[in-house]
């Protein structure tokens, strides 16, 4: 639960509680008084939000790499550029609208509060009883958009121009994830419904896919990668910085998921982080050695871009409930995350969808997988809750991409014309190739 | 404010405060005696520089991406090698002179003790009332000299030997940057005088940018650069590589600024240091968007490297009061430092100033503009002042670099001879190539 | 020493200890009420383990950057393929038999419980007399298997075959390095005779190397590689990207050795962590200087790749003690370690033991010196002893590894065929070039 409104509320309680255990300390047990203070627990619980977000701020390095490792050299420039724009956008509009629209005055409805700029505490901080710094938690939620906004670049590579793509970007971080987000983290109606989705494998991973999903269908296959009914291979132009991209990603995660806990002042807390630590862990090496096994098995050799993808499903699957499942369960939800990659990559190849890193495979689908299975280990959780908030937002960000991107398309145009597309958008666009020196083998 | 003995007497302060309130506590209230004690700030003080300084740390990875990347592909081994050179021996500067040089008994001077080795908190700790482990601190001041040496390596690139440039850094970490770290941050005359520079736009970034501006004078232009009045592109040979060095510099720089807070023991302190991390992750998402939309005005097309130092500048450019402004003074400032990038590059080649990496541009240049604006937000700075600590760092770090280069260009020479800069340095100084199997289809 | 059930010993003595001063609270002094209550010292324990396992975890990526540098191109795909699949099964073995192993039930003996999976605290945590988290006590533990994995992959690389080198690591992670770690952390014999092996220069760091060394005797070199008695130079391919692995790789040294303090609940216990990030920084600084100049004093050039390795050797060497030496014994320590690379490279060669990527210098080596050197600093270790627990952790892995890698070799054989080790184990293995647009200037 990634709830700022409701955690605010536990927390106050929770300080006031300490405070009059403090007053009245004489009476209490020693237990109690040994807890840390409101003040301690402030600290940790903002330096929580500090450490994850600078952990998830580094996944949008992770992205830039495995996307820039996953393109041809000829459109490497332009994913660099891409994922360091996309980046910066998201945290202004996220501080301009966002933030708002998702978290002030949702109260159990579809929307939050349509107002300018988000305000931080002031120098020298504010109020206890928020139980966290509203700087840090800002921070923290920031750079979650800027994951969403991450997985529609991968999937739209070697393509889409560049202006469109970073309107898009504007669109969907300031508006059209804040809103979907309010519906469960804000307080809205999914959250009241009893919708369960601990750290976004539905808010932030399938929100991203599918506004990849609806951007693909838009903008069409790259040139020459179905021909004839045969799918081209259009290989990575370097492996070890997709390789880089998926560690760095896995390492962001701990604090993706680890700081979704949303507090670490109690022991009960900080124990919790750590469990989400080694199921986070757990759930990506499951997907590795699923995703290894399979392709032997399947196709005798080990593609290991699909063994990137595997480890980045196991952690997409593991993301809605990384707390409550023991380790089997974890093993097995993140295995069968890797196993929708193995399988899905190629099914997409046969629907003509072009998604470039396999981005769709491993945020929508694995993060749809993860957010049903929830109720497998979280007995508040039911089934048809999480299928009825996996449906909504499916229909409301396709709905709201395609719209967006249907303008786009008529306005400005998204795609690159055929002549850019074939000498690369590094050249056409950005004017910078990523490579001048290495000789081109293939392309 | 990053001054050591200046934190130490509060904290001192602080802790005695504290212990009073723990004794008389029946007469204390109740938000009183629920501070952090003592010891748990301390540990919350130590504990920030740790992960403050292992970020920063990590900038030298940063560096060393970002330079390997810019340069050409005969070179990349050497900037590789310089990198980690520098960083190394930055460290046993710092430690053998440059600390007590700089902290120890300035006293409002120019200068401080020039006494042999630092001596660190014994095993088991030592006094309580420093309010942090000395070991964390060094620590964390170390890593600063260290980036002031990385900005050199930048400028100075494909065509300083390595020797040279080594022994430059042995005078730099050693010498120049303490002695001028002493004026402010060692509670030296400029800070008596109220000149304000929370975490080093000045008294890193520019001292850095002024010794390479210095070196970049007397070491010349790389060959074939400008030629006939003309400015000959030498493109940098790994574009993902300088992204990804990038984005470990900002996220290293949650480090470089947040830690400069020096403290997170008390709920202001740790909520000031959460504003810091947000206004700095902002100044540069404004420099990075502010380079993009000039940029397409002016050219047409985005150079994706011109952006990666527009996030840069923003970076430099917040530094000298990441805590104090709003979210709106705060885009301004990074905003102004992307643009500066954006003009500053191609007038240094007008002036023949061969800056390999726009080090100059990011880290001199948005340096003053940084610093130059701090009382924009704070109060407590004058314009006055700041003008005359830019002018004295100015003055001081060119003199004592423009002496320290010609005095190695006269003894050792300082630039690698004609064929040595044709074939590379990697192949003239390293004996190692970068990348001996890419195909080299332009040099 | 990184013994969790001696330090749960500890932790629950100072758990009652603080609970009795504070039920008696009226009557003890201020100074002992006002040490972190034992809740807080239990998050600051926990959040150290969290910080320092993804810290270390993050060395998985430093590995597979420097192997995946210092590899032919043909072989990069591999090396990528092999470090994300050893980590992953690193933590399923460790989790489902290596835990238990290493650390239940030893006594003083050999071995501990043979039992399947490991439990960690329920959701909401448990006993506050453990003094930490188990999930982060396991998540901190089952990174240091992980890098012992590491340090094999890149010494039978080129050459050796996917799958059996896989096997191996699920007997290294789940049985050999857990057997072998149970003897010192793990409260068994060689911790009950006064070994010293502080983070494991010798536990991790030679255990890895002497099993690499093994699989390096049966493997055999390099096709072409010692050709009429000479050595043919197969230089790595991707200089930038061995440089990024070795500072990934120093990054996480600080949690590799800071965290092995396993504490930092009490200001004695942060201010040793802090000595132990500047110490660790320190040897690796000293290892690099000492490489540069010793390089350009035997043979003019400094052989970056060189260098990284001498980084490297001073941090494996400093790992058997960074808390107690004093800094210039700081830097003879790690300076030896560099001086071991750049002798211990060419005398493996004249033995003909192919190393592709250093390792067995490094990790084995430099482990030894650094094990071997602790009485130098630590009163409580004695230099007859440290030479037991050598020898004992070298007879055992490296008869252990024999045996392995021979049981390998005659069932499905451990090494590719010519015409793979040829075209290179990308195309034969794993079906993904690493590089495929790059033009190849040499094989």
């Amino acid at each position: 639960m990634k709830n700022a409104i409701i955690k605010t509320a536990i927390f106050a309680g929770a300080a006031s509680f300490a405070l009059a255990g403090t007053a009245f300390g004489q009476e209490t047990a020693a237990a109690e008084t040994s807890s840390p203070s409101p003040e301690t627990a402030y600290i940790f619980n903002t330096l929580l939000f500090l450490i994850g977000g600078f952990l998830v701020m580094w996944m949008a390095a992770g992205f830039a790499m495995l996307e820039a490792g996953l393109v041809r050299s000829k459109n490497v420039s332009m994913q660099c550029l891409k994922n360091i724009g996309l980046y910066s956008i998201a945290g202004i509009m996220y501080w301009l609208i966002g933030y708002n629209l998702m978290y002030t005055d949702v109260n159990g409805g579809y929307i939050g509060s349509f107002t300018l700029s988000y305000a931080f505490d002031p120098v020298g901080g504010n109020a206890l009883d928020t139980g966290y710094s509203t700087a840090s938690d800002w921070f923290f939620q920031m750079v979650f958009v800027a994951t969403a906004a991450s997985i529609v670049s991968g999937t739209l590579a070697e393509r889409i121009k560049i202006w469109p793509f970073l309107i898009f970007v504007v669109v969907l971080t300031g508006f059209i994830y804040p809103i979907a987000g309010s519906w469960q983290w804000g307080a809205g109606w999914l959250s009241e419904m009893g919708f369960s989705d601990f750290a976004g494998s539905t808010l932030v991973h399938s929100v991203g896919g599918w506004a990849a999903l609806a951007g693909a269908l838009l903008l069409g296959a790259r040139k020459g990668k179905y021909v004839d009914g045969k799918v081209q291979p259009m290989p990575g132009s370097n492996i070890p910085l997709a390789t880089l991209g998926t560690f760095i990603l896995w390492l962001g995660w701990f604090g993706f998921n680890g700081a979704s806990q949303l507090a670490m002042g109690t022991i009960g807390d900080v124990s919790d982080v750590s469990r989400i630590f080694a199921n986070t862990n757990m759930a990506a090496a499951a997907g590795v050695v699923v995703t290894i096994v399979l392709l032997q098995i399947l196709y005798g050799k080990i593609d290991v871009t699909m063994v990137l993808n595997g480890a980045l499903a196991g952690l997409v699957a593991i993301t809605a409930e990384p707390l409550a499942p023991e380790m089997w369960q974890v093993l097995l939800i993140g295995g069968v995350g890797g196993a929708i990659v193995v399988f899905a990559v190629p099914m997409l190849d046969k629907l003509k969808i072009d998604d470039v890193v396999g981005a769709i495979p491993v945020h929508l689908l694995a993060g749809i997988w993860g957010t049903l299975i929830v109720p497998f280990s979280n007995a508040d959780a039911s089934y048809g809750t999480q299928l009825i908030g996996i449906i909504a937002y499916g229909v409301f960000t396709v709905v709201a991409s395609i719209i967006v991107w249907a303008i786009l398309k008529a306005v400005i145009g998204i795609r690159i014309d055929e002549e850019g597309e074939t000498i690369g958008l590094d050249k056409a666009e950005v004017g910078v190739e990523a490579y001048p020196e290495f000789g081109m083998g293939r392309v």
